[in-house]
């Protein structure tokens, strides 16, 4: 009797901003494998399971990718159901397509869960809609974590063309800001930082481009980066939403 | 006593995978004003409320924009909880941003409850992670519903540098997949329409940028499409996904 695997996203940290199949999923499951940055709320929906973090953190040792895969394929084999539960979207930026691949190199069968994605959900709990009629119509979502990986995209992707979006970025501030000013971006394009989104320690920074740079550190809290006009509709917006997001800084671009 | 604009993301479809915010604000609902794509199945989901549709369909007629701004005030103004209800996430290529700032100019207090974007879920439900390590590390969304709005950003997209999703381009795919080439991009490089996804009607169609002009049509059924070598990741992923995503077609290139 083989078990399944559920490839879950957990979405930004907010247990209400799980999806309903997440919920069910998490009350069903046998086993439990999540990321570091899930929330203690969160796994409390698994009351039932064995709890195991996997995850990676910045600094911190974690499970090497293959042994996390080897957990997943045996824990399956012995008939279990498991949550392999992810921060934000298991397909964006999230490695769901490799444990997938090894799930289906070995017969396992499983699904995917979507969850919401941090690169949407969290400029969108500051108020910053990453598209906007007038003012970008498109967005680009890269990683921040490893200039190998984010160089080559953003060293083409023309400048002030569309929203970017900088996931697990925080450590490159200084050199994501230098590469997009060398590209020609503008120094004054409208730049916020939506730290610990779906949190109750969340806030928003809001500055520039140039300003990213040097916006305050704060802990090892995630943050999603956006850079782009639409930072200055969100700015607009958070006079009116709720519950109301406070910016540490505001620059003359906004 | 002013009520409650709640700006919601209906998710792909299937009401599983709408968040659990999302289920509470539509069963707390005085006034539903929806999309034309949300399901019958999310609208049972709100049984309480009067339940009106605004939405936009292709070669439909609609509610103009600044009908549903004012119906929004109005109904706020009178007290209602108020969900404006809105296929995917309502600040991805959705005017929630217009929406807001019409109740921020208004005084009105509202809150962004994010959805998932089919951007990123028709995909996954299709196996397509919109990023895999050592195939694209980033993915940019744009509309293709007008020329006007998605040309400026793919005539300057370094080609196959990146995923590109494009929503609402089923009527684009012909000018898409010329524009794409001439810039470019290579012919072959994989691609698929996610159609329908997240209803039971859901299937793929798998191919490549230059047959993407040829790509069956299918009604009026909404579709997501997807350009890059990640399709071949979720190709690969398909043989283990539940539940399985039958391929209308597949060309030498996956």
């Amino acid at each position: 009797m083989t078990g399944f695997v559920s490839l879950v996203g957990a979405g930004p940290g907010d247990p209400e901003l799980l999806t309903v199949r997440a919920v069910r999923r998490l009350a069903e499951a046998d086993l439990v494998l999540y990321d570091a940055l899930v929330s203690p709320e969160t796994l409390d929906l698994a009351p039932a399971a064995h709890r195991f973090l996997v995850g990676k953190r910045a600094g911190r040792p974690s499970v090497a990718q293959a042994a996390i895969n080897r957990l997943l394929i045996a824990s399956a084999r012995r008939g279990k159901r498991v949550v392999r539960l992810k921060c934000g979207d298991p397909f964006v930026l999230g490695r769901g397509g490799e444990e997938g691949l090894a799930l289906a190199e070995a017969g396992i069968p499983f699904e995917v869960v979507p969850g919401l994605t941090t690169a949407v959900a969290a400029p969108a709990l500051s108020g910053i809609p990453v598209t906007h009629r007038g003012v970008a119509s498109g967005f680009a979502v890269v990683s921040g974590h490893a200039a190998s990986a984010y160089r080559p995209v953003l060293e083409t992707l023309a400048p002030n063309s569309l929203t970017l979006v900088v996931l697990m970025g925080l450590g490159s501030l200084t050199d994501l800001s230098a590469l997009l000013r060398r590209r020609g971006w503008r120094p004054a394009t409208p730049a916020a930082i939506c730290r610990a989104a779906g949190t109750p320690g969340a806030d928003t920074w809001i500055g520039t481009l140039e300003g990213l740079a040097a916006a305050p550190a704060r802990g090892d809290a995630p943050g999603t980066v956006v850079i782009g006009d639409v930072v200055t509709v969100g700015a607009a917006l958070a006079a009116a939403l709720f519950p109301p997001t406070p910016a540490e800084a505001a620059s003359r671009a906004v």
